[in-house]
Formats: structure tokens, sequence, C-alpha cells
């Protein structure tokens, strides 16, 4: 007799993305007409770069012709994506970070799920609130929570509010914890960490033999010189901290698929007994046995986002969204709206009008907006009263997005 | 403090193919000038089908312009592909599958290795011995196993041996089993199942509600007419069994990186307090939370195959290895070896001359005949006395090791 994974269960809702997706494909079947402006889930819109897309030719031709067709390449990687990301993304910050220690993927969604299989069942694991739901989600799939409660929290889940109360500033747990998830620029919030915020963590998980699982998808969008953009910039994070970094939003990767994770080698975990264990070879076992490797011309497209050209490109793609986000911020303000994020970040988080229910400001604004957010709620219960828009759209969208949220607000 | 998943320390030794990897890697260092002729991993070699890379660079380009511009996909794949699947995979062969049943993903080792997330940690699993390494790690991994023995053997999954003894021909096991892995054409034997010994497994499954995860990675080499490619032609398979195929063999996708997974909708798993659950939804569920859907790019070239010109390269490419594959046989049968396989799949499985140790004919093809193949043993216990060559490689390279092979039992 065959039996399910019974945690499946305990997942108290469809993903939240594919539910926005149902009242929305619900809503434009009964109005056919209507023009929807979608600044719901976190999706570029802009093409790739000039760069990726001629490296990305070029490397399709490498595999039509028999001397330079690729199989099978290392799970981990190939070397020169490897190499130019240390190279180019942690070196100049004077992070050092040995090629070997980079994971090439399909994708940081991927990643940030897939690491728990190296990890035992019994850690105590802590999430923001609100946070991004599959964080959550990974670790009911794996046994490691309870039932859900009525409002959406599972039991066993450590829950660290993050709200304009305490000006989403997370306060270290009361009781001990042993995975983190800490991602910055926050998703959903748009806010980001000050180096202070990060070493509190991170001598938190010194302390605590705990691991920090760091999301840095959005690290491109920083604009403050002063904030971090990898928690290794933070001294003694190589010993506690698991980096996830991706191509989706700063080269516009979210349909090309290209992500990487970084393992230091000093980092480890313990065995029952207390012994330590390095995660390096756990993940990179995992790698080999149940990942193939990232495509090849995939893969050189990657490469290209950190030529000269590349970085002019992306760099010229992070400022229009985050233009785009300055737009949003700027109008909602105008229109009396209490709005976070968006400086640092892809992402406005605002408090919604009249301390309407997330759900409720939801479906307003798509019936009487024509437009697409994404309830705050949906991101955890401290999420509620809030809502998230995102700045990838192209402009016009934009503008025409904030003219009709000011419209159903006034 | 963080725990590590501890299953990992019961991984008897390195993955298969890396530790060949190690021995030929130190070989070619002792000898750089040695000219050293690899038939050990089964990766293709010949450069990708004209159609696919036509279809690319097409894709390539729709990415370069917004209008056309692709973010996130739908996690299961586009429809296009899908549905291409089962128009051009199945129904020529009477199988009746929907397209929503079809997940594409980024390879058959990694949903072979996924797919154990959403069924219980109760299982007993069966495999054949010997067997692709990936569905016994897998299984360790997850925890589903004890210790490894002496023979490599892992306490609690069960082996069903095909061998020579009983002609390739796994016999039902004796004690119940909920999850079967079978995978024709074989990995690593080259041999196939007839409709009949298919159909013992299906109403095997079917009496114990057991599981099929079937493997057909290497259909497309089948050239017996009565040999089925799928496992859904045989009657009631779609109750009880999951297919796994894949570009990669057939295509030559081993750097591309595109497979797919069909998951009938009548297909049941039981709960703990034995009621039947559908898998379909558990397997989106994983899907849409830990998978983000494949490159735009990749399944345009997917597409490609089932296209005229598409489905002519790739005969054209499955009838070249399988010439190769003749070869192999012809000049190995011409030394007095007995050999299996090399008809219907691209691997030749042999008896090791003299009775010798798989892993000692390794190391003496390599070192006398600078030739590398695969330990059958790497594949289990009762691979112990045979090896593997594989048939992907170019004519030359197949002759000369032919001669070489020769040379070396001569």
């Amino acid at each position: 007799m065959a039996t399910i994974n019974e945690n499946y269960s305990k997942l108290a809702a469809g993903y939240l993305f594919p539910e926005i997706g149902r009242r929305v494909s619900a809503f434009t079947q009964e109005n056919p007409d209507a023009n929807v402006i979608r600044l719901g889930i976190g999706d570029v819109t802009e093409p790739l770069p000039a760069a990726c897309v001629a490296a990305m030719h070029k490397a399709v031709d490498d595999m039509s012709v028999r001397d330079s067709f690729r199989g099978y390449g290392p799970e981990q990687g190939y070397e020169f994506l490897r190499t130019a990301i240390v190279e180019h993304a942690f070196k100049p910050r004077g992070v050092e970070i040995a090629a070997d220690e980079v994971f090439i993927s399909d994708g940081s969604k991927c990643d940030t799920g897939n690491i728990l299989d190296i990890f035992g069942a019994d850690n105590t694991v802590a999430v923001m609130d609100p946070v991004y739901p599959v964080y959550v989600d990974t670790n009911v799939m794996a046994g490691r929570t309870g039932a859900a409660g009525k409002d959406g929290r599972y039991e066993g889940l450590v829950y660290v509010p993050v709200t304009a109360e305490n000006d989403f500033v997370p306060s270290l747990p009361d009781e001990p914890v042993d995975l983190i998830y800490l991602c910055y620029p926050n998703n959903p919030t748009g806010t980001v960490a000050s180096r202070e915020t990060l070493k509190q963590w991170v001598d938190y998980a010194r302390a605590h033999d705990a691991i920090i699982f760091f999301d840095a998808a959005y690290e491109a969008y920083i604009t403050d010189p002063e904030i971090p953009h990898s928690i290794y910039e933070i001294e003694g994070a190589r010993d506690v901290a698991i980096e996830f970094r991706s191509f989706s939003k700063n080269a516009g990767f979210t349909g090309t698929r290209c992500a990487y994770t970084v393992i230091p080698k000093e980092l480890t975990g313990k065995t029952s007994t207390g012994e330590d264990q390095p995660i390096h070879p756990l993940w990179n076992r995992r790698h080999c046995t149940k990942f193939n490797g990232v495509s090849y011309p995939i893969q050189r497209a990657a490469e290209a986002v950190f030529t000269p050209e590349g970085q002019q490109q992306i760099n010229e793609l992070i400022q229009f969204y985050l233009t785009n986000a300055g737009l949003i911020r700027e109008g909602l303000e105008s229109a009396g709206i209490t709005v976070y994020g968006g400086v640092n970040a892809p992402y406005v988080w605002l408090k919604t009008p009249g301390g309407a229910g997330s759900w409720d400001f939801f479906d307003q604004l798509l019936s009487k907006g024509h437009l697409v957010g994404t309830p705050g709620s949906g991101f955890g219960a401290a999420g509620e009263g809030y809502f998230r828009l995102s700045a990838f759209n192209s402009r016009e969208n934009i503008e025409q997005a904030v003219e009709r949220f000011q419209r159903v607000v006034g």
C-alpha cells in the first residue's frame, strides 16, 4: 500500500499566487473588456539584457556543432559562471567566496525549498511574519510543523513579526531556534536590514549554533550605500549562513531560470550526538544526486550579466523598476496612504486605507480599479491590513495603476 | 542547534559517476598523452537537432523584445509543449494522456528523486539489481532505508535481481512492496520488458495498491515493434503508474535540460487511515512550491522535437547511436565476450572476461586500453562481474574503442 506524505494535507490553502490568479481569471471572465493591470506577482516585464541575448545565441550555436557541443555539465555549474560570480558579485564588496562554494541552480525558489533536504526533521524554524510563503510551505511539506491555526500560523514554527509597530526590524526570538530565514531587501515589505540588525542575527546564530538562510534575491535594488548586499559582509557570517541569489530580478531571468546558492566551507550543522558536520559536502551530494545542472546556454547568458555591457544593461533595468517604485510611493503618499519600501526594493508595502482587510482591499482594487496587487495577509497573519504592489511593469502601466489606485481610494 | 539529515551519512560511497571521474582524472594526470575514450557515463556526443537549434534561436529573440518576452511561465510547463507531447509521444501508440497530466521539468534524474517528497516515509521500496543508482540513493537520503551492508545493499530496500540467470526478467517480490522502480529499456543492462512482463507488474501493483515509477528515458531506442514504449500501453496502468520521460537521450538534451513526468488523474495513494488520495494534486503542489518551470527557450527547443524535421533529425541521431551499439556488440562477441542489450538500447552490458571483478576490469581497460566503461557493481551487488559500455560517442571513437577492447581481452 503506497502511502502519501500526509504533511501536504496540513497546507492551509493554495499557494498564494495561484489563488490570486484564480480570482483575477474569474474577474476577467466576467469582465472580458477590462484592461487589468497586474502588480501582483513580482514578475519582470522588460526584455532580457542585450548582452545575455547575444551570449545565449552564441551558446545555442555552440550546441549545434559537434566540437563545441556540451552534454552533461558539472552539476554544480560551469567554472566560468562560478568564477564570474565570485569576482563580480562578491569581491567588489570585500567578500571572499571560493568559486566551489557557489552552486548554480535553476532558481532560488527551488533552492530555498530543496535546502531543507539536508537538515534534520527536528530543527525549530524561524520565519519573519509577513514572509515569502515558500519558506513556510516547504517546511510544512517536510513535516517540521503541526497543523495551521485559524490565523494561518503553523504550530511548531516560530513567527517573528515585522510590522510598522517595530519599524520592520525583527526582534531576536525568545525561544531557541535552529534555522532562520532572512530575506533582504525584503519580500514582501520592501524594507532593508542595517548592518547592525544583520550582525545581531549572525551573533545569535553563532551563539545558538543556528543557521541563517539569507535570501538576497533583491540585493541589486539596494540604493543606500550603508546597507549590506550580502550576509557575508557581516563578520562571522561564513560560519552560520547560506546565501541565495538569483538572476531573476536583476537581469530579468524569471522565465530564463538561473540562480545560485553559496555554502561556505566553514559552515557546519550538528549530528544528533552533537558533532559538527560540514554542510558543503551534504549540499554537494544532494545537488549531484537530485539535480543535473543548469542548461548550458542559460549559464552563458548568466555569465554575460557580469560583462561591462551586461552590468550597464542590468543597471538600466534596475533603475527603470526603481523609478516605477518611486512613482508608486509618491502617488500613494499623495493620496494619503502610508507606504513602506520601494526605495531599496521593487516592492511597495502599504497600509490598506481605512484599515480594510487585505483580501477585501484586493477585491476592491480589482473590481473598481481593474488593478491587481497582493494581499498582505497572504504573506502571514502579521501582514493583515497591508498590501503589496510590485514595481515590475511598464512605465505606462505604472502611471495608469497609480491613477486608478488614487481613484479607488479617493 | 541546527541538525543535519543524518540519512546522508548512510550513503555507502560517492555517487558512481564522480568516482569514475576521479579514477579517470588520476590516470590522465599520470598519463597526460593518453587518448582516453569515454564510454562510461551515458552522455550524448552529437550536436542538437537543427530544428531545436532554430527553435531556440527564435525563442531567444522572443526574449529580447518586450511584446514577446516571457517572465514566469506555468510551473507545470507551457501548454504548447504539454500538448505536443500528448499528441506525438503518446497518441500514436494508442495512449490517451491529458495535457495537464504532463509536468515539464529540467530532468528525469531530478523528477525520479523529487517524486519521493510526496510519498510517506513508511513505504517499502523495490528496485531492480543492478539499478540506476539515483533510485537507491534518493531513498537513502529520504530515510527509507537502514544502513548499507558489506555488499552495498541497504537494509529495508527490496532488491530484485535481474541477471543472465533469470534472463533479465525480474520476478515479482515475495514480500509486499509499495513503490516499485522499473526502467525500460533498462539502464544499465540495455534489456527490455515484454508486454507480458509489464502486465505482471501492473497487475501486482493493482493487487497490492503499489505504485510503479516507470522510467522510460530510453524508449526512443526500442527497435522491436512488440515492445511497449510506455507503461500506459498496459491496461490498468493509469491507476498505478507514474512515467518519467526525457529529451536527453532522444534529442541530445543532456546539457540542454528538459524532461517530463506523467501523473494520471486516476492514480491514488493511501493516507495512514487507508483512504485514497489522488497523487496529481500532490505533485502539482510540489511542482508549484519547489520548482519554477523550465526556461522558455528550452521548452521551445523541446517542442521542436515533435515537428516533422525534428522527428527526422532525432531518428537519425538514434539510428547513429544504435549503429554504434551494434558495432560494440559485434566487436565484443567476436572477441568471445558474452553481451546483452545494445539492440533496443544505447547500452551494451557484458560479462567481464574470466570472471574478473567489475572495478578490476574497469582499471584494466583504463590502464591497458585507455578506455572508460562503467563497472557493473557500481549499479548494485548483482552487477558484480558485469560491465557497461555506452554507445554514445563518435563512430571513430566507437571503432577505436572496440579495437582497444579486443586488444585488452585478446
